[in-house]
């Protein structure tokens, strides 16, 4: 019976993101879906890259949190647009949440569309929203097992960025190890090791991003 | 129709969290539900206290994982009765969870269980297990912003456990202001900052314990 309804919202779920999905097309938009834990620094990399290829793109921003408006106060004052969904207690975002902001959300004339969704490391990957690409972020501090133990959301990421090296050496995380497991999950799977904190690293991701917005 | 179903389920849970509830009361053990981000150290705090209270109380650890059997590995070397309940694939633990796992697992002579959630700072907050204490940990590099965001689980919790302290000044966290927030949310929570790879700070959360169990 669980199970029964948990496919039937998968489901009902698939279809509202193919809708979703039309709606970017139409904009010719290109869409990230970024998943992380909690902490792990999805705004924080969202800030960098505002700040980064904002010369080049015009940006926007919707952001899923489960109970405030912090995110989206920070992202604000980058100047571009942001668009907050509060969840509500729900773990991740779903389809129907996005298209719901899409009401209010003016895609016209932008570039690049991110979607930060809610900090978890499970949940949000059972859920496509319409994005071209699903891009998730571990730190190091979580610990390089995380791709055994949390299998899914690596195998249906496109990218990986490998934040906070600049505690490489303080915290139990093996960098190599890392990718090694994560590509053993999802070959080549491509992995940015960063720190939104120094910026490090933060060129190879903007690059990533260009040829991905070329390409689309 | 979605929410009737999470209504009944949450209630499904409450009661048989009671009937195990029943049982630990017949064994006269101390049950702590310990939840967590993934990598804040829920593992490593199990470890450590294992080992610093190893001479006083008999141990048992039940373990939730989405996918692998890595934590039970460790868990299993430090000589207590570890069980590893495999959720493949869901978020939390529930009661049911618990229930049948306790088939396997002779809690006869037994003082204190640890039951060790599955990694998410959301959903394993929605249900109860039965156990006499959520306890949750925190970890410095998560931010100090997190009581405000994943609310729910601050409220709900007995005690909260501030990891990686050694990694202060290195990550962006201020304790006091992580205290003030937590408080906020729920008013005398216990805190106990430390660090589960200096040792600093773990002999506060021992003597919890300790008390814990005495007044149980």
């Amino acid at each position: 019976m669980e199970i029964k309804v948990l496919r039937d919202i998968l489901e009902a779920n698939e279809l509202i993101a193919r809708q979703n999905r039309q709606l970017f097309d139409r904009h010719g938009l290109y869409v990230v879906n970024l998943m992380a834990s909690p902490g792990a620094g999805k705004t924080s990399l969202l800030e960098r890259t505002l700040e980064g290829l904002g010369g080049e793109f015009r940006m926007g921003v919707i952001t899923g949190d489960v109970a405030t408006q912090l995110d989206a106060e920070r992202l604000g004052r980058h100047g571009v647009p942001v668009l907050q969904i509060s969840t509500g207690g729900e773990c991740h975002l779903e389809a129907r949440m996005i298209r719901r902001a899409l009401d209010d959300f003016d895609l016209e004339g932008l570039d690049i569309l991110f979607i930060e969704n809610v900090g978890n490391l499970i949940c949000p990957a059972e859920f496509v929203l319409g994005e071209d690409a699903r891009v998730m972020i571990l730190s190091t501090p979580e610990g390089d097992d995380k791709p055994e133990k949390y299998p899914l959301m690596f195998r249906q990421s496109r990218a990986l960025v490998i934040n906070k090296i600049d505690l490489l050496g303080m915290v139990d995380f093996d960098l190599d190890k890392a990718k090694e497991r994560a590509w053993r999950i999802k070959p080549k799977l491509a992995i940015f090791p960063l720190s939104c904190r120094t910026g490090e690293g933060l060129e190879a991701w903007f690059n990533w991003l260009r040829k991905e917005v070329a390409s689309r």
